[in-house]
């Protein structure tokens, strides 16, 4: 099922070249070669989602000067046959009752170093680790943190695509009654938008109203949305096989001014980290500029998690703007800016946008307003 | 969302004393300890799911005579809370930038041997292992693969009641025209016959039709079925929380003399893997009784699997039926029996039940007919 979510208008060419460079960069890092579980960086690299991850070792061998290898479950030959990355590589299927570790062990030098999927399973590392003992292991968002996070001309136009569509879904529904209904029934709205404008997988709708707004993960709940609420709308997920993910908080009827002072402050701190963003910056400093400005008002005790993530392949991944991030940003590289204020039991406001990084600045790929909208 | 699919119905005693059955196993086993990541072992022992496994560590850690402590981080920490398991627990939060492998390594015996679950992300064991270079890790699979395997009375009535209902959408399905329609259309009949009948969760609703049968693991596709077809069907989710799995293999109109052979031979070795099961037996001769049937009928390379797996709060755990597993069948266990033959661009038949074993024997947890069924 989740093979059909990952429907990216790549080519076997396209494939090829990551595989590639993948492969390079390992070899640039010390490294002997990637080891790629199924995930994100299966997709990214050969287009190949099987249907479900399992106890059953699927993982693709990557190293410079070698072809890549597929080891695959025999009975998961025929779809992984079936992905537009398999004829730019060779598969070793393996069958039930045979060691899949020594299979792939025949495939590795027994003293390199290798990077392995942040998800592939530990049973599955464990294996590798007991099978070839002289083997060492970093993950891959610690060897190779940006493998997936610069985006080529293709991915940029598809993540847009996704931005807009998630754009769309806000303007449809910010038109909807929000007072008197359940959380849930504002998420499942949101939900089916999202489908209308070309998702293909959602992953997440996260309608936090009152109090429920002040938890950042709140996803939606029997809460009955009430007349004075502030709303936060976080949502997103896999359109032609990229991400969206955008939040604005809205307010039911008018709302104070304690709430105008904090949605706004939000708005300036997203802001401020939005305009952090242009090529070689840290990105710890967009987490900084956008902290500095909540921070400075005194409420930087509810401003709980990091400023923002990467989004490709996947609505999560690095770089993250966070402190200690010290990499610098890179042309093409794409992230959530989403600074927010929670308010114990009381209520939260979160402005998240998709920005990427252009030649000389940031360009970003949610455009909705992020002044305080009203809805009924 | 996952959360809310693994309503099971326990209390916080409940979980309560399957974590300290757990840690108690763990030191019988000479385990310092369980490290249990977001998923089915966590869901069981805690009934907590989290929205979704992330790179951001979720743990929990067990030891006989420690409480149990849940590393969680956080903005997560308030959904933690909710679990029914939650009051059984101590909750250590840790926030953005702060190092979570430092925040467990402080819980651990710094030169213990731990069991850890086998999806847990091999980022967050490769931090482990940075952060105690003295601990060594089996996959909790390997370590206490039974920790799961033996169900209580409420988790048989809960896998029973998965049973019945995925009988129940086979019921409705057989009514269902199948000639002239694309697997893709019967699939989704399939899915909301299972929602219908109480499922909160659809794994897989397989409708692998003519040729497409041959192949196990072919989930749907656009391909138009056939007067004439051979249709393998297998599905299941989850139902409260626990996994339901059933397959029969249907023929649009008259079958030949020889898909009627075929048919009636992998009926054979279904009852023959089912009347093996006992307390005592090893996994590995439920395999072999019904892999016995096909080959004596010189079918033998076409049956390409193992003959079964486990079932609980998964749709796919331990024990598996499969040569080499010398684990001895215990009441309670609960496991598929489902034998195949796939004839490569042809067709492909299974029949596939859940089994629990009883003090004397196995009870079946599907039973509908399993003769060739025709359908329209």
């Amino acid at each position: 099922m989740t093979g059909s979510t990952h429907a990216a208008p790549f080519t076997t060419d396209d494939y090829r070249a990551r595989m590639e460079r993948a492969a390079r960069s390992a070899a640039d890092a010390g490294l002997a070669g990637l080891l790629v579980a199924p995930g994100p960086d299966l997709v990214w690299l050969t287009g190949y989602a099987p249907t479900a991850a399992t106890e059953r070792l699927t993982l693709l061998v990557l190293a410079a000067g070698h072809d890549p290898v597929l080891v695959v479950p025999t009975l998961e030959a025929p779809d992984a046959e079936k992905a537009a990355g398999a004829p730019a590589l060779t598969l070793r299927d393996w069958t039930d009752g045979k060691d899949p570790y020594a299979v792939t062990a025949a495939l590795l030098d027994r003293s390199g170093r290798f990077g392995i999927s942040d998800n592939a399973w530990a049973m599955h590392l464990l294996g590798l680790q007991r099978a070839l003992p002289g083997t060492s292991y970093a993950s891959l968002t610690e060897a190779l943190p940006m493998l997936r996070a610069v985006k080529d001309a293709a991915e940029l136009e598809l993540l847009a695509a996704a931005g807009a569509a998630a754009d769309a879904a806000f303007e449809e529904i910010r038109k909807v009654r929000f007072g008197g209904r359940r959380e849930r029934e504002v998420g499942a709205d949101l939900a089916d938008l999202l489908r209308r404008f070309g998702h293909s997988q959602v992953d997440f709708t996260i309608v936090a109203s009152g109090p429920n707004g002040a938890n950042p993960h709140h996803e939606v709940g029997d809460r009955v949305i009430e007349d004075g609420d502030m709303v936060v709308l976080d949502f997103g997920g896999l359109k032609d096989g990229y991400g969206s993910d955008t939040s604005r908080t809205v307010h039911v009827g008018e709302p104070t001014d304690e709430e105008r002072r904090v949605h706004d402050l939000v708005r300036e701190a997203q802001e401020a980290g939005f305009r952090a963003v242009r090529p070689g910056v840290a990105c710890q400093e967009v987490d900084r500029a956008a902290r500095a400005v909540i921070a400075g008002a005194g409420y930087g005790e509810y401003f709980i998690h990091r400023t923002g993530h990467g989004i490709g392949v996947t609505t999560h991944e690095p770089p993250y703007m966070i402190e200690g991030e010290e990499q610098p940003l890179v042309p093409g590289m794409c992230f959530s800016v989403e600074p927010g204020i929670y308010l114990p039991g009381r209520f939260g406001v979160r402005i998240e946008d998709i920005v990427t990084v252009t030649e000389d600045g940031g360009r970003r790929l949610n455009d909705t307003t992020r002044e305080l909208v009203t809805v009924e």
